[in-house]
């Protein structure tokens, strides 16, 4: 039998619920893969309606405690729950990836657990100290990973030593290789400094750390290049994704938060997708958040979470 | 008598020539507006031909030291010496501002001045304690200003206190009313860390530092935001961007090099042009390099040097 996606429609405060119901009525994969993990009532209540007969899972929920547009307890236990039984439970349900709908840090921290996201969940619960989540930005062929992610900027350039370099490359290079099935990835390196340093000029990271560290995985076999201006190599990737034409890297490594998603979101809008790599399991994300602002309205987009859910049929 | 546009042809090794006659050529500004900063012969030897009647400064050249694609002391010596002979005769030509062509900074040096770019160059002729080059990336209404330029990452969140981010915008404000007539700018401010900081959870320079200042800011009547995440606020000015829109900001503060340019050179691609603003003549130049690869051949793209035209003409 194969493998199944489970579906999640993250808060039920949020536009989780309609983003995903929508997403799956648009046929945009094979309904007979998907499990849906979700409350019947909170269906009901949005006037969500199924047009595909697809299994469903039903998470226990008090429908009274419903405030769309709010952070709630109930909220971020539900949003909680739901992850957490699907974790558990991998090998019961069959499954070869997660789709989740957007939560809230804050209703999850109202209801108790402290979690900067979904990605710290899944880490805790399928992560050990061989096995780290690490977030890969998807749009098409246009791939982003980052090698430092919620780090205050003065703690990047701390973070980033040499054996770190080499460990994030190498684990990057197998997930390519284990979930996209590329051969042989072809990465780019992002400097970390404005220009890559210009020769020491603007800092020297990229001599005393970066280029060692591309040396030795070079040596290994690993197709990297040497640290590159950021700001050329995405305009180069920029224009490939704009004009529809196969890119000229199967990833680029940024160095911090907003080296890369400065780049990819403006480009890519609705169709990147967050992306955990480096577990048992392949999650997907819209890059989206929940949107309170016009929970219930029937009016969100589900671009992005149509996107979430082909990245996660691989 | 209407102020004149310098134009320059840079580095007469490079592409600078090319694209400086094709731009010219193609009638984009009112060829009345133009004085061309050049030398004949480097026309002739390229096979360039004005089809404009427009001034014409010729700047002494040895010809036989032509090396197309080669860093040369001649080449570093004739893009000194057609800036210098411009930023001295500002007057002298009624001139409102420069276009100037790309130069190598390595053939600069090699010629025995050590700039590390035509900024600066423009900094130490025309710049004093109260007038500081600034750079601005525009791409029709989607301005990016960059709080540091080149500066290691290490040194960013020392660069950035206070009293610098107050009068960094205070400075960009009445050059944003200055040169592009905008009455009372909006401005959009980047956090310096991720989720701009996320509330404390990843880094405390937006609340220390970043709030403390736009306070200040607000309070002298500035129209600026408070910081808000980079990745997000670029994703929504790429959306205007690309699907042609008004943008919401007339001017977005990028804290350091990789968080602006990331975000502005994949969107716009060659419609991209560095602006330098702050001194006594405004600046413009194309967002590419030298292409020295590329350099005699007929075949380099006009597109950014007639946006750095176009840009100049205000």
């Amino acid at each position: 039998m194969s493998k199944k996606i489970a579906v999640t429609i993250g808060d039920p405060n949020s536009i989780g619920a309609e983003i995903a119901v929508k997403a799956i009525n648009s046929g945009c994969i094979d309904d007979k893969k998907i499990i849906l993990f979700a409350n019947q009532e909170i269906l009901n209540f949005y006037n969500l309606k199924l047009n595909k007969n697809i299994d469903f899972i039903d998470i226990n929920f008090n429908i009274d405690s419903l405030s769309p547009g709010q952070n709630t307890i109930s909220g971020g236990e539900f949003s909680y729950k739901t992850l957490v039984h699907i974790l558990t439970n991998i090998g019961k349900y069959n499954l070869k990836s997660i789709v989740t709908a957007p939560v809230s840090k804050y209703a999850l921290s109202l209801a108790g657990y402290n979690f900067s996201g979904q990605t710290e969940i899944l880490q805790s619960f399928l992560g050990n100290k061989n096995k780290t989540a690490n977030m890969l930005f998807v749009a098409n062929d246009f791939r982003v990973f980052l090698l430092t992610r919620h780090l205050p900027l003065a703690d990047v350039c701390k973070k980033i030593g040499k054996e770190f370099i080499i460990s994030s490359v190498i684990e990057l290079n197998s997930e390519l290789k284990r979930i996209y099935k590329i051969n042989n990835p072809k990465i780019a390196l992002c400097g970390l400094n404005p220009h890559s340093g210009e020769n020491g000029v603007i800092g020297c990271e990229e001599s005393k750390i970066f280029i060692p560290a591309v040396d030795e995985l070079v040596r290994s076999g690993i197709d990297i290049t040497y640290p590159m201006p950021a700001d050329a190599l995405f305009k180069k990737a920029g224009k490939y994704y704009l004009s529809h034409c196969k890119q000229d890297f199967d990833c680029y490594i940024a160095c911090y938060h907003d080296q890369g998603l400065c780049a990819i979101k403006p480009i890519a809008q609705e169709k990147c997708v967050n992306t955990t790599i480096g577990l048992d399991i392949l999650r997907t994300s819209p890059s989206h958040g929940t949107a309170f602002d016009i929970a219930g309205r029937n009016i969100a987009d589900e671009t992005s979470m149509i996107c979430a859910l082909k990245s996660a049929d691989i």
